[in-house]
């Protein structure tokens, strides 16, 4: 590249103003450090756009210029996808895109730009008395850009579906500055490509998403939470399918978490009180919604009579609000208890449901074998076949020793059953810089020949979040 | 193209064996005539491969001598897509790939090949005791592969959605003879572009699936059906919205039909009985599915409630199986009723689902002063915001007069509308040859320039559907 950090400065403020470009590496903190701790690159430049025109701007000048772009929502990304790779790349922050331009119950549609904080747009949709029913650990800083463009996941896929089935339509900006107007609350539409699944998903590597618009629900009347007390995972499978045939899409949640999860949480201060039945070697957490005119008591007798079934050895029901949000506490607290107990690794995986009991048991003996006093705590999904597949640090191992000797060798161990049992090596999280090598090995080279042939027809200079995802 | 007819013929036969291939246009009827009657170019050749690998060989073959490959399945598309355009193109036939590969009631997913008819996946799906909920009226011939790349709809999409939503992966032959293996029961998967979306739905342009993994579903105990008088479309928009709040997913099927739908349709005697309550502006079909262990009687509830609401006139529930097959009889005979009834002229169509009273009769009111004479009959999704508008030649007039002088300008009034409330000029049937023009017309220039730069990529000669979709 033949641009100067300093020149990139010079030409972006002449773009858009002073005030929205950050030159300074002192200041540039928020945008780089991201929550793995794992990527430490600078940047040439922070530009936060106030306008969809700006963003054009931005690009047309980036790739005439060839200056690398990255998209950064809330920064929250887990996989390096939002910070840069080389160092002479600018960050091009959504933050300032932030107006929900439109809301609709009645259609089952709002439209909100691509800043919006995850969080901010549930508000807005629960102030028309609707729901957008995309729930993420890291809702209060996620913005809707990044939310689509990494397809978030999340603990409502169950029952409505991950980001990509939640979006209708989306508005872009290309690798050249175009816009693709494809914001739209058709139901159907059979008109050439379907190139919003294309941008959603793509980790800003074809198009930044600018606005999109999203489906939104029927708000439940309220909801039934329990905690169930579980003696194996195949209990807990046998459970979850009980539990899908009674209550069929009003089953919104199934999380497991393991005893030690729970261990950590109560020894680390982080729950007022156990939200469980008592010790037991898994608990799933379940959560029923409740429509307007349906029946209450749902869950309570489908878990009654898996009960006396032998599914379940013992539960506990939320009676309060209160009592809800300790239990989703409980379950959402999982990754902060796991960094204060010292290191950790982590596998974000998905294997065809049947395989959840098998990919969880060899996986935790192998890595025992593999790395003696190693503390696996898989948790997560299991309704959608998808486990965070996490190991915290043996009690008193030196964290960077045990990173050092243990990441690679348990990676490659994980992976391997993964693959052997049809499952796929990022299920929720995205490729981002993290994955990269790991998506080359392991990924159908015809399909990676094709991403690579769409890349190169929509970003031909390559300047759009440039080494993501295919390297 | 360098390659005549005669040798295409002998170079297919040494591929693929001359049982496979027919150069004989008399015995080329089955694949050249379509369900429109508007396409009448004939074809290079046919060939009909009995494996993947064949197909693989023939597409290594075309794309090194620059013939067009059309992928033809049930030749039941109403766009002319599964046809040729210029003549010297050879349809290849997915006929003979017509094996289901695997069936996993538990995992809720099947893989079957592109040349399955689609009913006989539904009767593999039964006979597991699931179904795959996806029901057109031509089911009896459309094969799976044809399904998918037209991204096909059909009566169920209000609860289970359309082909895309039910595809959870596919495998294709792309231009040059490359595999995709992208078959995949996972629910969730993180790894790249979404190529599965983009091979659904681009009608056979940019690969050829040969095998699909398709969602499978429990069967619902019974369906409740009915069929409902109303006095307007105002009502039925409001019976529709007030019958979803209720029964929400469960409500499977909400699709109106005409009073004159009935009247051509017991004039045909296509119909033992009147399947309605009596003479009424509009009717609508209305099913709700009741789920194991559900509360049977929720539709009549429903609209006993409705009725008492001032919503609906009259209403006739199914009482047997005879009554549910002779309702949706009424419904799925308003093509065949047509083509009776002389000359028609056709738009498949869908706008956000608030607008449907405004489409119809905005749309009736102009083509009534543009030609006098003319019968409006739209009927369809009103679920999906999808109508049928569709236009019945006045009586008495001459067919041939009548397409003449009314098609086009007719097209412009109705899309006109359509596009004025937001609204998309293909909801299921696809662009095919029929609306490439309208398509360049219509559709936001970027989004079009983003497919062709897609189809340059993964098709650089366009041998695949030469001038389909894209022109």
């Amino acid at each position: 590249m033949s641009v100067s950090a300093a020149e990139i400065v010079t030409q972006l403020t002449e773009l858009i103003g002073a005030d929205a470009v950050i030159g300074d590496p002192g200041r540039m903190t928020t945008y780089l450090s991201e929550p793995r701790k794992r990527f430490h690159t600078g940047a040439a430049a922070i530009a936060t756009p106030g306008s969809v025109p700006e963003v054009q701007a931005i690009l047309r000048w980036a790739n005439e210029k060839g200056v690398g772009i990255i998209p950064q929502g809330g920064n929250t990304g887990l996989v390096g996808g939002q910070v840069p790779l080389r160092g002479d790349e600018v960050i091009l922050s959504t933050a300032r895109l932030d107006r929900i331009r439109a809301i609709d119950p009645a259609a089952g549609a709002m439209t909100a730009e691509s800043g919006v904080i995850l969080a901010n747009a549930h508000e807005a949709a629960e102030a028309e008395g609707v729901i957008l029913p995309l729930w993420l650990a890291s809702q209060g800083s996620a913005r809707i850009g990044g939310v689509l463009s990494t397809n978030a996941g999340g603990v409502n896929v169950l029952a409505y579906g991950n980001a990509r089935d939640l979006t209708m339509g989306v508005e872009a900006v290309l690798a050249d500055g175009r816009l693709y107007q494809g914001l739209n609350s058709l139901k159907k539409d059979n008109t050439g490509y379907d190139l919003k699944n294309l941008l959603v998903g793509a980790e800003g590597t074809l198009g930044i998403i600018t606005a999109a618009t999203l489906k939104i629900f029927p708000k439940p009347e309220d909801y039934e939470t329990a905690i169930v007390s579980l003696s194996s995972l195949d209990a807990a499978l046998r459970l979850f399918e009980y539990l899908r045939e009674r209550a069929r899409r009003r089953l919104s949640a199934f999380e497991i978490v393991p005893q030690l999860g729970l261990e950590m949480q109560l020894r680390q201060g982080m729950l007022d009180r156990d939200p469980t039945p008592g010790p037991s070697p898994w608990y799933a957490l379940i959560e029923v919604s409740r429509l307007t005119k349906g029946a209450s008591g749902t869950l309570m007798t489908a878990i009654e009579a898996a009960f006396a079934a032998g599914l379940v050895d013992n539960a506990v029901f939320a009676e309060s609000l209160s009592d809800r949000t300790r239990m989703w506490a409980f379950r959402e607290q999982m990754s902060e208890v796991q960094s204060k107990e010292g290191a950790s690794i982590k596998h974000d995986v998905s294997v065809p449901i049947d395989n959840v009991p098998e990919l969880i048991t060899e996986g935790i003996a192998v890595a025992e074998k593999l790395i003696p006093g190693i503390r696996a705590v898989p948790f997560g999904h299991l309704g959608d076949g998808n486990i965070h597949f996490n190991f915290s640090q043996p009690v008193g191992a030196d964290p960077k020793t045990f990173m050092a000797e243990s990441d690679e060798k348990l990676h490659e161990a994980i992976y391997d059953i993964v693959l052997r049992l049809g499952g796929s090596v990022s299920a929720e999280h995205g490729i981002g810089q993290l994955k990269v090598d790991l998506l080359r090995q392991v990924k159908d080279p015809v399909a990676l020949q094709m991403m690579r042939s769409i890349k190169q027809a929509l970003d031909p200079k390559g300047i759009l979040n440039p080494g993501k995802v295919l390297g």
